[in-house]
């Protein structure tokens, strides 16, 4: 067996395991996604949706193993790890997975699947790509508060820790 | 006075609280970011940026702020809230509020303050503008792992909570 098909055994192996929280996820008054994050070829943190078991809108499959991860390796860079998922991650769960550096990532289901079970994330993109003055939500900018001086105190911090 | 003048008011003192909270922020030694949930004009949750202190990729302020927000309320629904915010979401942060149903964004810093800062979610724009298989970060899709008959199995639910 050549070294591609060990990779699809494997990736197949740990997205059926994300396919499996998400079943746990329906079948436990969560939201139908589960996700998995991967280190050296082992799972270390598996998730579903709790939106509505937690009353936390962040609680997505993705957004739990990352933390779960986090917390498991102590640390906030996830950039040794892989992220497994039952549906493509949505915008908030695309950028937690990008601030986590985690470099590579295997999902089933898409956008549109999610879509057609009720979960669309399509406003989010539309609106990411609009000035935030042209959003339907209204952004606001005001920019005589003094929030330059935030960043002048972060620059001037000297055991500031970068990331 | 007349109400514009009044919500100006409003808006300054609730952004100026999440400013204040980014410069708690500084000095906490988390990330130079603040964030105010509001309701009926009364801040619920004021949160900071706690990535290092807590080991949480995804503890950005706003996200904080809406997970305590939601806790406080005892629902995943924040439909009619505000967030305050010391500087323009990133797209995660976005994604979180569009997917708590915030209605209403304001904001001091923008983008390019923040990446002044060192703090650039410029990737995480483009990125998510491009077709996932296009992306830096590689994106495999796998459609032969049951990911469907998740969503299956959530249409069949008779009691699950929609949202």
């Amino acid at each position: 067996m050549n070294k591609d098909h060990v990779m699809q055994d494997d990736d197949r192996r740990l997205l059926l395991m994300a396919v499996e929280m998400a079943m746990q996820g329906v079948r436990n008054g969560g939201g139908p996604f589960g996700a998995v994050i991967v280190r050296n070829g082992a799972a270390i943190a598996e998730a579903h949706n709790r939106v509505v078991l937690n009353r936390d809108p962040t609680a997505h499959a993705e957004i739990q193993a990352i933390r779960l991860a986090s917390t498991r390796l102590g640390t906030h860079d996830l950039s040794d790890c892989m992220l497994y998922s039952s549906c493509e991650p949505c915008p908030m769960c695309l950028g937690a997975l990008y601030w986590a550096g985690i470099t590579r990532v295997v999902f089933a289901c898409d956008r549109r699947d999610a879509e057609q079970a009720g979960f669309s994330d399509k406003l989010i993109y539309e609106e990411l790509d609009r000035d935030p003055a042209a959003r339907k939500v209204e952004f606001v900018r005001m920019t005589d508060v003094g929030g330059q001086d935030v960043f002048a105190a972060w620059e001037a911090l000297e055991d500031k820790v970068r990331y």
